[in-house]
């Protein structure tokens, strides 16, 4: 046991060794409308103004704002209606001097005018005349050519998660595919003499296939390609064959194995049996999870996980989810804890926890008493992170809830 | 103009005519690992206890309480092993008083045995002699068998957003597939004699089809399934056959037309047309979007947007994004407001914002300036809402943004 215990290593150190040996990022080219949560693999500059010509942002008539400048309703200017736009056309008008035109919304304003008056403030004398009851400033209800977006100017930034606005602004230039970060594959390998199938009723000592699934799910759930192995006994062979496969075909490994130290000794020994392995950590002084252990083969990172379900999938959000989307993309909430939480101090610890309202105000409720209840992390929303020097939190604190 | 004016409804009643109105959800049966952010068309309950059997939860050794009840490190008990439990086996061992066996992590506990003494706690005196140096209280480090969950015990209520943990929980209890709500199928239909396809360039007075593009992200970021149509000139009999072929097709249907009011009323004439149309709203008392528009066909919605991107895509948010995914999916944020917004009484305003950090406080900063930029859309992180009633927002207040 001492072995173990010498080489455990703190929760920080662990994110920032499994950041600074993560698989390098594919790059790929996509439809915009199929962008949506893709992060930009590089910066997107316009190659036109937008909009491209003077629109009217109101329904109303384009007018040479000079001429109706101190108007009023008991003073309103006289224009004279020469036209009228259509939607989508080249405006083959050109105002002079105490003309007007009818402008639609959206409509391109026409040589000579500098402004829209709306609607509303016009009264029609006759079908060539109007009334303008309020003057308007320069360019008044218009968005000038280049106003959006300036030819050359950065539309999207590299690294920008993709949202429908960003795909609207790319659309509105033109740009109909855009290179984004290609997703991690992520292999996944459940191991365990005791493990069955989730189909099998299990026999007295057995348990079911948790890992695969609620793996699979939490890395699709992250925008990577999760692919699920065959169920792997406690065997070198059987595990060096699978693992050997599995990393060829895939950025990341996940391995989850029984919880009991023998065994993540044994995968570290086949792990450790690649030519190119280098040993990331093996122990992490976190609660739950303190088995987990990380080998750097080649390229490629093999992440060991606990076999219990609990430990596995809390490991997964606290170690695995940061290196397949970017910190910003995980949400977290404030809120004042409910009750006492005791921790020790010497080791990181992750509790689960639901989010509850009382007059408006957001109330974290830990979920405390056994661990290891799948029922308990499935009632819960999110965790709290109880740092290696704290010794617990009181009832009434200020806390961070990471949302699952 | 009256009569629009007239039949302007509030926010809150347009949103509420929308849920009401919803399409009926279908259900459908999906593979669990698929079923992440799905939602639960039912309660699950299970139908056996989990764990099945006692396990141990940690490694050790499996005891009689009673037998080292009041020993210590000065007073050890001693205990005789009588064998060892194997993961995934039946534990053929019974134990009697004064015995005891190994047991690993997830281990089954054997006949007899009430709890785990942890293998720090002990000592090997010799192959067949133990030392306990502290007592163990009745399944201390056991997981008793139905303690996660009962049979016949509720695991995954109906309405809940499934989850990884949710998934680990179901496969855990051998469930393989559940019943999730079917998603909507969404058609969209970009209509505007001014629209071109992005991929052309426009002419003067042209400008490209954002919302298909925007309308697609948007509604696939709600786990909807979008269906995009081509383009629709602004004819009657054109609009007629592709709103005919898109309500046979879809349960709900948006169209983005025109921002002038003419289009609009040329939309709801189309509409209208139908032998089952039932106007439920023309017009809502918001900024953006006041032309909007909805109306019942049959069991179908179609929805008129603004043509203007920007207006379509908040619409899209404030309107159709709650009908899509319940409401506490949407995220939401609260911080101080950075800058005086000025708003109208009378009308609900939608601002866009962007979350900045300041000693550690969120300061919501609003995209206040020309409103319609598609470039302010993209840089901004959600919207503020300011009620009817309301004149405005002070700098310094508490303002709530709601994420896109």
């Amino acid at each position: 046991m001492m072995k173990e215990f010498l080489k455990v290593i703190h929760y920080e150190e662990a994110v920032e060794k499994l950041i600074t040996y993560r698989p390098f990022s594919e790059i790929e080219s996509v439809n915009i409308a199929d962008c949506c949560n893709r992060i930009a693999a590089q910066d997107v500059c316009s190659s036109e103004n937008l909009p491209a010509f003077h629109r009217s942002t109101v329904d109303g008539y384009a007018v040479i704002a000079e001429d109706i400048y101190g108007c009023s309703e008991t003073s309103p200017g006289f224009l004279q209606i020469i036209g009228e736009i259509t939607m989508g056309q080249s405006a083959a008008i050109k105002l002079q001097k105490g003309q007007c035109c009818w402008i639609p919304t959206g409509g391109m304003l026409p040589e000579g005018a500098n402004a829209v008056i709306m609607v509303e403030n016009t009264d029609k004398l006759d079908d060539r005349t109007i009334l303008a009851f309020h003057p308007v400033s320069l360019y008044e209800n218009v968005m000038q050519s280049g106003e959006d977006i300036k030819i050359g100017q950065r539309a999207i930034k590299k690294g920008t998660v993709i949202r429908p606005a960003d795909i609207g602004l790319l659309a509105s230039l033109g740009i109909a595919s855009m290179e984004v970060v290609k997703p991690y594959k992520v292999g996944i390998i459940s191991t365990g003499d005791e493990i069955v199938e989730i189909e099998q009723k299990p026999k007295a000592g057995e348990i079911r296939d948790v890992n695969s699934h609620a793996l699979y799910a939490a890395v699709k759930s992250c925008g990577a390609l999760p692919f699920v192995y065959p169920l792997v006994r406690d065997q070198f062979d059987d595990l060096k064959q699978a693992v050997e496969g599995a990393i060829k075909e895939n950025h990341i490994l996940l391995i989850s194995g029984g919880s009991s130290v023998g065994i993540m000794d044994a995968t570290l020994e086949v792990l450790m049996s690649f030519p190119e392995a280098q040993m990331l950590f093996h122990g992490i002084a976190i609660k739950p999870g303190k088995p987990t252990l990380a080998v750097k083969i080649g390229e490629k990172l093999v992440i060991g996980l606990p076999g219990h379900p609990v430990s596995a999938l809390t490991n997964f959000y606290i170690l695995i989810r940061p290196l397949l989307i970017d910190g910003p993309i995980v949400n977290s909430l404030e809120g004042y804890l409910k009750l006492n939480i005791a921790s020790q101090a010497g080791r990181d610890d992750f509790i689960p926890a639901v989010i509850e309202e009382r007059d408006g105000q957001k109330m974290i409720r830990p979920l405390l008493g056994k661990a290891g209840l799948m029922s308990i992390l499935s009632q819960s929303q999110g965790y709290i992170h109880i740092p290696y020097e704290q010794q617990g939190l009181k009832a009434g604190e200020k806390v961070k809830v990471i949302i699952y």
